[in-house]
């Protein structure tokens, strides 16, 4: 028999969808979230001896989501993934650590005359807010995101002066276009913030400073977009960036006997470029 | 050797994605397509007797796309699919009919300072305005659409009064959840509309018929729909929908020891119902 | 208020999923399939007076499937489609037509020690057995296939002598990658056809004819990839092929002082060629 | 102006598609791949100072996996992104560490009459073999592995005497299906190991071990597969294991007047459990 041991170990639900309808108002409410539940803590003689007295069933975490879900009013996806990630350990002398993870599709109220309707509503697909939260012990940190946003620029953007050498063929770019799928995240250094302002304000350091920026390279845009978002938000003492290179690709036309004066372009999906980085305060 | 006939058969390209910049102002404009060429002709010697004197070759279809982009100014799809549908058979004596699909993806401006950036956009994803031009001898048809709309009710839906058996089990239901991805279509009957303006309305009145609608059924919704449709846009003369029925189901929390005023709901992708009608004026 | 009419309407229920567990012998059997209704017949009122009493509820459709998928042992995907296209116009006065359309995602028996396992599976995925059944009035229609078979050539292609303009770029080659996805569909002409024998002899003729093909474009293998599952299967008396040309395209190695023999490519998914054709007997 | 630094940074280029064609004897091999780069070392400049002079394009990652792949003869993916790997900071002063992640699609030989067709090839669709190859100054790190293998037991899997609390209600199960996505990465500790002997070992060992375990858990069976691996494996000193579990339900058809002896049940995608566990020598 091989000598080994169980070095890490964790488990729990994922993608456990929840619509939760607010009706008390007349104009109704709707969020829909994708929740994941995390757990570390005394599960390691499930592994080693099938034991399964201390595990709590991935089942039993789903229908947390869904009765936590009624007992609270949402206001914010960071204050229900706190209100989850706090109930495992509170609740189960043998967890140890919880990892809540949401992921928001939004929901616009539809426009009825020119005023949002109190009960018809449309998804907004594409971009997602995040929020992770961890509670191990009496330490919790809540790392509020967005992710899925693509964004463009048509002017502005370069990528000259790099390394070249004997595999180099890319041209100097003096002008190009730079598009990109934002995956932000940024950690609450205070408990208490208020997430929705942050969020808002967040969100609008990073997309109106990559409207704004004089790109040399997707990190000199990264960098700035981070640094804009730590300004505005004081709540906010680190921020992860995840700016893919999107190539977006200038056509060929002169076989065609036409120029083209970055007007007609192929977007593509692969491969694409990674860039990423974690820009902290101090 | 078995004796067989070509019964029909057609060809084309798919999936050419084009990103039209147009820099004719300040305010620049992007506009991102992906275009599909089918056509029909005589190629049947291409099947028969590996004869392809006659084959328009796939990618001459794909640098058609982006030498016709490059020539227009594209205002709307439905004017960019009507030249490239005129443009096949009007060039190769050999086709007969050309059918061009188009799907936009579409593209806001960045809001910084609360005015649309000049040459920052976001990409909204989900929905997507669609055309499908067919060009036959001298027969043009124009079916504008869009699809990828997920829509919900909160309130103002039923489902009653309908047959029973014994594989029966869904009890009546005098309020639920009404979720669906509209799909719809709609004919141009003048070829000489105002895509733009015609598709305003359409997407209007499917909308807020959605919205305002007292629902008895997904059919009885859809049929309103089209007419709502079909009453503010007299250069449509045909609506084709198709809506799904996306279950939101609601969670039974009485083990938990909580009712559900119908507040806590799962979204399902599948299974789901299929409602298809077409409604025609007349 | 404006004139309409119902031209068309259909309803059903898409993606019921089911598996089936075999236990009738020491040695499991397992059949994962996808199943959709869809039923025409005296609905209108539903549509165009929210009146409800002939709608059978697609919940009811989807409670059908597993009941049926109970009594029945399935032996083929075609036996257990036709049981159920048959099953709703005999049960229900209202229902004129039905089709009931089947993917199976195979599973296999896990070899172990050499031996297949009596009840442990893996999952086959991509290439899918399929199968649509239209039952109206006193016709049946059988239709068999597969789908998402996606087959290559490395050599014994090519695509020369095709029609070239000023829009055409596209070099002759005397030999190219061909990659393709079959997606087939078979009509079986007689009912108590063995449908298992069918499939296994329309599979070989498709893979083995386009293995050995000395194909001069898609359409050329296309055709003859018909015509040879024709002459093994007596049975079917109509086949259609959708073959996408899913381009591989060679990467020019000369900035890099290397030559390429037509060993390094890039597999793309779009944009593609798409080429389908309907081949039928006499 | 906030003060802030770079905490950590990585870019490279994702999703680069290669496929290899080895015509060295008379029956051809292909091997499609996917690659990844990913590069640390001095270039934080490019962030903080918009200088791109030590930034290799992510452009000439992708060109350096084209020339190199012409080189080789890509035996095994652990051979080519050890090469890969070893390149970039051998051929580059500024970068310090590479990361190779390669992903591979496996092709079968068509059976024509029975024997491997020299030049025909089908594609195997989900089951993927990867490598991830880490160079850090003299370090090196093989880490190869298997990802999207669905299996399913039909017995011998339970689920009982677990925690119960007033949040559960799944019910004790002495018998269940028991279905996953088998992701499984094993560390080689020798870097001369023979990675396919290793490969072949490794995954006999995981899929023979789920077939017959009598499993008490998602947990245990997830041990003693990893204790299996490194019992035939002594190339091996770490595994890590990620067995989602996909739950199989069975269908309730007493209201059809039916019982279910699991025989009929649903396959879902949403929920999950996830189970991660990583496994150590010693």
């Amino acid at each position: 028999m091989v000598a080994v041991h169980l070095e890490s170990h964790e488990y729990g639900k994922s993608r456990v969808r929840l619509m939760r309808v607010m009706r008390d108002s007349d104009s109704h409410r709707v969020l829909e979230l994708t929740v994941a539940v995390r757990l570390e803590g005394d599960f390691a003689a499930a592994y080693t001896d099938a034991e399964n007295r201390q595990v709590v069933a991935t089942d039993t975490m789903k229908n947390t989501i869904y009765a936590l879900g009624k007992d609270h009013t949402i206001d914010t996806i960071e204050s229900f993934a706190l209100a989850l990630a706090r109930h495992f350990p509170a609740t189960y002398a043998q967890v140890t650590g919880a990892r809540i993870e949401i992921e928001e599709t939004p929901w616009n109220a539809i426009p009825v005359g020119g005023r949002p309707h109190p009960h018809g509503f449309s998804r907004v697909d594409g971009e997602q807010a995040t929020v992770s939260v961890t509670v191990t012990g009496d330490h919790e940190e809540i790392v509020s995101g967005l992710q899925g946003l693509v964004v463009l620029k048509t002017t502005d953007s370069a990528f000259e002066d790099f390394f070249r050498d004997s595999l180099t063929t890319l041209p100097e770019a003096s002008e190009r276009l730079f598009a990109t799928k934002i995956s932000a995240h940024w950690r609450i250094a205070r408990v208490a913030a208020k997430y929705e302002e942050v969020r808002t304000r967040a969100r609008t350091a990073l997309i109106e400073t990559f409207a704004t920026h004089r790109s040399r390279s997707v990190q000199h845009t990264l960098h700035d977009m981070a640094v804009g978002l730590l300004e505005v938000c004081p709540e906010v003492d680190r921020v992860d960036l995840d700016l893919p290179n999107l190539h977006v690709l200038p056509v060929d036309l002169t076989p065609f006997g036409r120029t083209n004066d970055l007007e007609v372009f192929v977007p593509t999906d692969e491969p694409h470029g990674t860039i990423r980085a974690t820009i902290a305060r101090g």
